[in-house]
């Protein structure tokens, strides 16, 4: 992976940085961002490190975490810069009318915006967090036990913790550095994945009883009822997708969320070569090839009868 | 991890083997035994893969599963070196009265008994797999695609996907080494993960509804009404015990599977440094620290409470 320089050469001769990522995130967002401010910060910098809603209960194991700031008004400082981590607009990140003395974007999604003084894209990076690495790596930065941690936690999420198809030698050798550098592999899974609640196990049992199968596509669904008997929140829906992914022969596994009355949020995960960012694309949505979502109104009927059209325009596309 | 001399000795010297493991196996049995199979038959020896029940239809992915034998009387031949691997002793592998030229034993089981002409046993090691790659990079036999595949997959199976405490830095690049041999963690991880008949699918939501919590220890069942239910087998319950691991504050994961009206096949596994290998043998049984297993007959009343009584007599040594 090739650093670009004038990036380098950007980081080095700014001193205040602003960093943010997109809404609803998840530790490739999260452990990206505070890597980068960690790092930035061992080297004489400032930063502010920024979002919208602040970092949901479950990724508070993410050293540091403590340090994001949620209020908008202290980010409105023209002396800023920008850094804009794991998606590529301002609206993805919940930022209206703030002007930046500069903006960069480091980003492995693939629907590339015009935003950005500087952008540095890389759709086949498996995780943001690799990117940072290679950053960090080129601009001599020691890593430390946190900044490791955050990075390999970016990682292990992104990558299924090495079981997506993004998973290679180099995501292996990055992670093997990041392990010897004090991340603990075992500590990460085990916040990631080994932190339910007996309410959000309950939850997931109630969801997966609502398995539906139809044409290699596997349907859940949380409604606002299962969250007040289970005394559960939206947060507590991450990761659902992964279960029904575990049937044979199914190609995408979609979890509907709702939201509101008619309000939905819909997420999609599929294997191998499916790529649902496009599905997402069309509902306005985002995300990467294999892991995408977007909001829709309607009801569960109707929803679902949307969305089947739209893989089913997709296949025949392909 | 330091390979004895005597066992690449022995190894060059003799031509014809038989290679065997444990009965119940799983990848890290399979696989290993299939990379050893293969590499030493790539440097012109003669092998006879045998496993008592066969592999499991599950684990048939594995490349050269379908060499295994399963016949007892073919193994009666007294020009055989016998090579046991990822257990330690004959019966554990359900092998009786046979006659072996030699015998060698290479085992990451810390239960280490008095069996075997060579033993090479490393109880810190991750995996048989990780030693089994070692062995044939000191011997310089070339990784192929194949023996790559069945090792990352004995890699995997047994650090749950490098999540486990045993996943250290060097595991990983062992896993990158055996990727840029030809393995691929995707494929690997959904054959291991990721192919379920809709029938376990729900004989693990059937599970999962028996979930009971005591003492930060969680306790599912399988009952043989579930099976006859859904139409499945005990060997469908492979992994179940991952699920309640899940939980916040679990300390031990405990399935209990019906064998026969009053026999029950007990399946622990631990988060971080409890020891189920301890329980395990005080009731006969067999395995590593996280991962053990023994039979028992009794109610599921009656067999709850011996195996409480041993784990807090465990917790109160320690």
């Amino acid at each position: 992976m090739k650093v670009p320089h004038n990036l380098i050469s950007f980081l080095k001769k700014e001193d205040n940085f602003l960093i943010t990522t997109h809404i609803n995130p998840e530790p490739d967002a999260i452990g990206s961002s505070l890597a980068l401010s960690k790092a930035l910060e061992s080297i004489g910098k400032k930063t502010v490190l920024y979002h919208k809603d602040g970092v949901p209960e479950i990724y508070t194991f993410l050293p540091g975490q403590e340090t994001f700031i949620k209020k908008n008004k202290e980010i409105d400082n023209n002396n800023l810069s920008l850094i804009l981590l794991d998606c590529n607009t301002l609206d993805r990140a919940g930022i209206e009318n703030t002007v930046f003395k500069y903006s960069v974007v480091i980003d492995h999604h693939e629907t590339d915006k015009n935003f950005g003084d500087i952008k540095w894209i890389e759709p086949y990076a498996a995780a943001t967090g690799i990117m940072i690495f290679y950053l960090l790596k080129e601009m001599g930065i020691a890593l430390t036990k946190d900044i490791a941690t955050n990075l390999y936690a970016a990682i292990a999420i992104d990558t299924g913790t090495f079981r997506y198809s993004n998973t290679n030698a180099e995501v292996l050798r990055v992670a093997a550095e990041l392990v010897e550098a004090g991340a603990s592999p075992f500590i990460i899974a085990n916040n990631l994945y080994e932190t339910w609640s007996k309410q959000r196990f309950d939850l997931l049992i109630m969801s997966l009883n609502t398995l539906e199968i139809i044409d290699k596509i596997a349907f859940i669904s949380v409604t606002k009822e299962m969250f007040q008997k289970t005394g559960t929140c939206p947060d507590d829906t991450e990761n659902f997708t992964n279960f029904p992914r575990m049937l044979k022969d199914i190609h995408i596994a979609v979890l509907f969320r709702q939201e509101g009355d008619d309000l939905w949020k819909i997420s999609l995960r599929s294997k191998g070569d499916i790529n649902v960012a496009k599905i997402a694309l069309h509902f306005h949505g985002g995300g990467h090839k294999n892991a995408a979502g977007y909001k829709i109104r309607g009801n569960l009927k109707s929803i679902k009868e949307s969305l089947l059209q739209q893989i089913y325009s997709l296949k025949n596309k392909e």
